[in-house]
C-alpha cells in the first residue's frame, strides 16, 4: 500500500508520521526521535474529580471554541465541556437561516471586496463555508471586556466579529491583498483597538493573473483591523509565510511567527532551511508611516507598508525551523515562540525590543530562554503562577515548565525548567488555560485540543471526532479529567470567567440587526411590531406578520407565480427562551426569530399551489398547529 | 406588551403557556390545570452516578439523535451524552463539503421530483436546509440490525437513509403528493422492508395551483417506502392531519395518530372538536390493492390508495383531542397513543385489530387501557419490564406507569398504574429508552428531550439551547443524572447497544459512493488511486490527484479563466482517523476525503490569479505545508 511510498523529495509519510517505532531522522528537518507517534495508545484514565457539573448547576467559565472547517463558533461550558450553543459565522446554518435571511446576507456580503462580490454573483452571493481557527475576545487594559469575539476564516480570507450581548455575528470583512487569514489576536492594551491578522499564504499583490508561477514575486500580508469599525486600518508586507501572532501588554509591539523563510512553494523547498523567524511589528512606527504616506495601496485602498527585511517598521528574529504558536505570557513581559519542527521554544523579552529596533542589540538579543521541551512544540498556555504549558504534537504530550527557570538555564545556571509531562490522546494542537491569555490568568483549567481521537470513543466510521481534553491544574500536577469528542475541529479556544460575559435574553426592539426591516416597514406604512400586512409593489410582495405563540398573525397570504416575496416576521413574545421559527415548506426556507426580534427572507414564488409555513422552533403545546398557508396563483408561465 | 393579547379565537398565549400560576381552562381544548408552566423551576439535582464515563472508556450505547431544523443527524455516546460526530443529511456542511461535492450533490438531487429539480435550478440545485425529526434504525425480526438509519425532513418533504457502515447519508428521496413528512418508523417484522412516513399537512393532490383556498379538497398522504431501494412503494390518502406513526411486531398493521379531524386550517378550527383519531393501516390489504390496481396515480406514478373513512384498507379509532406520539411496546402487543391535549394515553391491543377490520367490534374495541397521566402527554418509552414512561409537556414531567395495571384499571379493577412522576427541565417532547423501541428493550437509560432549558445553563443570549436529560432507570426510581444542552433541536433519538453497530474505519476503494469518479477516471485513462493527472476536455478540465500526508500529488495545476474544473482527490492514507481535506482558497470550496476515499468538486475558474489549495483536516506535523497552487490564466473576459 501507500505506506512507504515517497511522495515528496526526501519525505516519506511513515517516517514523519512516526507510525513505526524506529527513531527516524527526516532529511533536512532537524526532527529526530519520533517514537511517540499516532499509534501510541496510553491508558490515561483518571477520576473526573471537580470537572463534574451536576444537573441544574452552572459552569464557572464560558468556553469560546472555534470549529475549524465547520465555520462556526461554539460556546461551551467549562468545566462540564458541554456545548451550550452554536453561533453560525462563516457556515450556512439550516436551523437559524444564517446565510439565507436578509439580515445575515447583509453581514455576509457587505464586507466583501467588489471582485469577490462579482465572483459570487452566480453562486448565490455568498460563500457557504469557512475555516475558523482563532477565536479571541476583545480586551480592555490587558483583560477580557465581554464586548466581542473575533475570529478568522482561513478558507476565504475573512475576519468576523460576534457581539457578545446577543451572541450573533454582526460583521464579516474580507481582507484585501492577503491570502488565507490564519493567526489572529486582538490588541490587549490599552484596548481592542486593533485586531491583528496574518495572511498566511504568499500571493502576487495584486493577484490579477499578471503574475502566476513566479513565487519570488509573491508576498505575505499582515493586517491591523480596527475592531470598532471593522475596517482594515493598515497592512504590512513581510518576508516568509505568516503563521500565528500575539500582541504585548504595552500596546507597542505585535509578534508573528513565520515559517518558510525559504519562500518555497513545495514541501521540500519550504522545509529546506534550518532557520526561520518571528517578525516584530512596531505599532507606533507603522501608524506614523500611515500618517506620513510611506505606503502603497492596492485593492481596497488600504495603506500597505513595506515591512520586508531591512524595513524600519519590523525586525526579524531568527528562530529554529518553522516556528508556529506565538503566546504572550500574563507576566506582561515574555512571548513564547513555539518551535514546531524544533524541539525548543524561544522566549522573547519584550523589554528588549526597543534595543532591537534601535539596532543596539542583535535581533536574537531579545531571546532570554530557549528550553528544549520535546518533539513538535506547537502552542503554549499559562497559569499566571509563572508556569507555561506547551503542547508537543509529535510526542502527544503536554509539558509543564517554569519560565523563570528556563531563563536562568539560558543564562547558564543549572536549572531544569521542565516540571511535568502528561500524555494526551492524541497529537495536541492548540491548548488554552482559563483566562490564560489575559493578565487575569487563574491557572484552574487547561484544555488540550487534540487532532486525533482514534480509539478513545465508540467507532463512528471513517470520519472520527477529534478530542478536546480537559486538564485539572488545581492539584499538584496536571490531570486529564474529561475526554470531549468534537466534530471538525476543536481548532482553538479561549476560556472566559462567567463574570465577564453578560448576554441579554430578549432582543431590544431597536437592535440595529433588523434596522433595515424597520425602515422598510415605515416606508410601507406598516407597524412592524404588530404587523399583519401584505404590501404589493409591482411584482414585489412584502408580507409582514408577527408571531405570538402559538400563532402567526396571518393565517394565509396570496401571491402570484413569479412574484419576489419578502416575508418579515416579528416575534412579539417577550419571554426568555421563546424563540419562534418560520419554515416555508418545499421552498428550502427556514429562519429563527428570537424573542422580540425581527427576521426576514426573500424568495421567488415560482411554484403555483398551496404551501404551508410553520413554526419550526418548538414554542408551545400547540406548536404543530402554529402555521399558515401561502397561496401561489398560477400565471401559466 | 403582548402577554395577554388574544391572537386567536378563544386562545390567549399566557393561558395556554401557563406562565401564570392560575388554573386555566382553555376554551374547547379540554385542558385544565396548567400550574406546572415554563416558569416552574425545580432544583432536580442528583449525583451523576453511573453516567460517568472516564477518559478513555467507551460508552455502552450509540445514541442516534435527530437535530430538528439543523437538518443533520448526531451520534452521541450514552451514558456520557457526548456528541461523537455529526452526520450531514439535509443541511449544508462547511466542513465535509456536504451539499458541494459531486458525490453529495448526486445524493441530494437524484431523489427529487422533476418539478422540484426545476424549481431548484436557479437556486444552486439543492435545498440547503431540513427539519429532521425522527431517526430510526432498520429492523430485522423485531430488533435493530445495524444496517441503516432512516430520517424524515418535515421542511422539504423528504426521507433520507444513512449507511451505518460508513455513517454517511446514501439516499435522499422526495415524497410525492404529500406535504411535510413528519412521523416516520421502519417496519419491525419480518424486517425493514417498509419505512412508513406521514405527510402531515393537507394539500391539494396534485398541488398545481388549480385548487387554492378550498381546504375541503386537501388531503393528507401516508407513504410506505421500500427501505432497500428507497422508492415509494405505495401511498394512502387519509382524513385528518397525520402526525406520528409506529408499526406492530407482526408485520400486519401500522398505526398513525391524526389531529385536526375537523380538517380546519386555523388554530381555532383545528382544535374545535373533542375527538380525533388514530388510523390503522392493513398492510396486506393495501399490498393486494396495489396488485389489483385499486389506486390512482399523480406525480411520481406512485400508487395512491383511497384510505379515507369507510375504506376497507384503514380503520379510524376515536381518540380524545389531538393525539400525538404513537409507540409500540416491546411486549409486541400494545401500542400507546399519547393524548397531547387530553391528559390520557390510549392503549391499543393489536390482537384485537383483525376484529376491528372485520367489523366484529367497534373501532374503540381495540382500546384496552386509557390511564389519565397528567397534562400534555406527548410520547411514551418502555423498559421491557412492563412499564411505560410518558412525557408530560405541560406538567414538565416524566411519568412512569405500569401497562398491566392500566389495563386492569380500564377493566374496572381498583388499580393505580402510576408509579412515579419526575420533574424534568423543561417541557419534554420525545423521550426514549435504551433499545426501547425493539423487542430487546433493556430498561437501563431514559432520555427526556426537553424543548426549553431557560435557566439550566450559562446564559448564551436570546437563543437558548434545549436540554436533553439523561435519566437512570437502574435503581428504584427514575433519577436525572445529566443535563445536556443542545443546539436546535434534540427532536428525537434512539439508543442502540454498541454490539449492534459496527462501522468501518477505512473506506473500501470500491465503495459505490465514488463509483462515478472511478468511471470518469477510467474513461480518461487515469489511475484514480495514484493519480497526478490533468485532463483537458474542451473548456472542461479534470484534475486528478491523490494525497498522502503531508502532500497532494500535484503541487500545482493550471487552468484558463472560464474553465469548468473538476478536482478529484483520492486519499491513499490507509490509517484509522487520517482524513484529509481539500480547501481551495477564496473559492468557497472545501471537502473531506476519508482514508481510502475519493471525493470531487466542480466549479468555474472565473478569477485569474494564484489560488492556494490546502489540506483543512489536520493530518500531520507538516499539515500547514500540505498545499499547492491553482494558476488561473487570464483570458481577458
Amino acid at each position: 500500500m501507500s505506506g512507504n511510498r515517497k511522495i515528496a523529495d526526501g519525505v516519506s509519510r511513515r517516517a514523519l508520521f512516526g507510525t513505526t517505532a524506529k527513531i527516524a531522522t527526516v532529511a533536512g528537518l532537524g526532527v529526530s526521535g519520533l517514537a511517540h507517534g499516532l499509534l501510541s495508545s496510553s491508558p490515561a484514565r483518571a477520576a473526573t474529580g471537580n470537572a463534574v457539573v451536576e444537573p441544574g448547576d452552572l459552569d464557572e467559565y464560558y468556553g469560546f471554541w472555534s470549529s475549524g472547517q465547520s465555520g462556526e463558533v461554539r460556546i461551551l461550558g467549562v468545566p462540564s465541556m458541554r456545548e451550550l450553543i452554536r453561533v453560525p459565522v462563516f457556515n450556512r446554518c439550516s436551523a437559524t437561516g444564517w446565510g439565507q435571511t436578509n439580515e445575515s446576507l447583509k453581514i455576509l456580503t457587505e464586507g466583501l471586496l467588489p471582485s469577490t462580490r462579482k465572483f459570487l454573483e452566480s453562486r448565490g452571493g455568498t460563500y457557504l463555508n469557512g475555516d475558523a481557527h482563532h477565536p479571541h475576545m476583545s480586551f480592555t487594559d490587558g483583560t477580557y471586556d465581554g464586548r466581542y469575539i473575533f475570529i478568522n476564516d482561513k478558507a476565504n480570507t475573512r475576519v468576523a466579529r460576534i457581539r457578545c450581548d446577543i451572541m450573533k455575528t454582526d460583521k464579516i470583512i474580507e481582507i484585501p491583498n492577503a491570502s488565507d487569514i490564519h493567526g489572529l489576536r486582538p490588541q490587549k492594551f490599552p484596548r481592542t483597538g486593533y485586531v491583528f491578522a496574518n495572511g498566511e499564504h504568499r500571493i502576487p499583490v495584486p493577484n490579477d493573473g499578471s503574475i502566476l508561477d513566479e513565487p519570488e514575486k509573491y508576498h505575505a500580508i499582515f493586517s491591523a483591523i480596527d475592531g470598532d469599525t471593522m475596517k482594515v486600518a493598515w497592512q504590512v508586507m513581510v518576508d516568509g509565510n505568516l503563521d500565528n501572532t500575539d500582541a504585548d501588554y504595552q500596546g507597542k509591539y505585535v509578534v508573528s511567527t513565520c515559517y518558510n523563510s525559504e519562500e518555497g512553494v513545495t514541501l521540500a523547498e519550504m522545509t529546506s532551511s534550518e532557520q526561520d523567524w518571528a517578525v516584530v511589528f512596531d505599532i507606533k512606527a507603522i501608524e506614523e508611516a500611515v500618517k506620513t504616506g510611506d505606503f502603497k495601496t492596492f485593492e481596497g485602498d488600504t495603506p500597505v507598508i513595506d515591512g520586508r527585511k531591512g524595513s524600519k517598521y519590523t525586525r526579524y528574529i531568527p528562530i529554529s525551523n518553522s516556528p508556529h504558536g506565538c503566546n504572550t505570557a500574563p507576566d506582561g513581559r515574555h512571548i513564547v515562540i513555539n518551535g514546531k519542527l524544533s524541539p525548543t521554544v524561544s522566549v522573547i523579552d519584550v523589554t528588549k525590543l526597543p534595543d532591537v529596533f534601535a539596532d543596539k542589540i542583535e535581533p536574537r538579543g531579545c531571546i532570554v530562554a530557549e528550553p528544549e521541551l520535546g518533539l513538535g512544540p506547537l502552542h503554549t498556555a499559562f497559569d499566571g503562577r509563572g508556569n507555561a504549558y506547551t503542547t508537543l504534537f509529535l510526542d502527544s504530550q503536554m509539558v509543564k515548565w517554569n519560565i523563570d527557570k528556563a531563563i536562568r538555564a539560558f543564562k547558564g545556571e543549572k536549572a531544569d525548567p521542565i516540571i511535568q509531562k502528561l500524555d494526551v490522546q492524541y497529537q495536541p494542537g492548540h491548548n488554552h488555560t482559563s483566562m490564560g491569555e489575559t493578565k487575569d490568568a487563574d491557572g484552574k483549567w487547561l484544555v488540550s485540543l487534540n487532532k486525533f481521537s482514534k480509539d478513545r470513543f465508540l467507532n463512528v466510521g471513517p470520519l472520527k471526532p477529534e478530542n478536546e481534553q480537559l486538564i485539572d491544574l488545581s492539584g499538584d500536577g496536571m490531570k486529564v479529567v474529561h475526554d470531549g469528542p468534537t466534530f471538525a475541529e476543536p481548532h482553538d479556544s479561549i476560556i472566559v470567567h462567567r463574570s465577564v460575559v453578560n448576554p441579554v435574553s430578549v432582543w431590544d426592539r431597536n437592535d440595529p440587526m433588523f434596522a433595515d426591516a424597520r425602515r422598510q416597514a415605515e416606508a410601507d406604512g406598516v407597524d412592524l411590531d404588530w404587523a399583519e400586512d401584505v404590501i404589493r409593489d409591482g411584482n414585489k410582495v412584502r408580507v409582514y406578520m408577527h408571531s405570538v405563540a402559538p400563532t402567526f398573525s396571518l393565517e394565509s397570504f396570496t401571491v402570484r407565480q413569479g412574484d419576489e416575496v419578502t416575508v418579515y416576521i416579528t416575534n412579539m413574545d417577550d419571554i426568555d427562551d421563546l424563540t419562534h421559527g418560520f419554515c416555508l415548506n418545499n421552498h428550502g426556507i427556514a429562519m429563527e426569530i428570537g424573542p422580540q426580534a425581527t427576521a426576514s427572507v426573500t424568495f421567488t414564488a415560482s411554484k403555483p399551489g398551496v404551501y404551508w409555513y410553520y413554526c419550526q422552533w418548538f414554542c408551545h403545546a400547540l406548536h404543530m398547529e402554529m402555521r399558515g398557508r401561502m397561496f401561489v396563483e398560477p400565471t401559466g408561465t
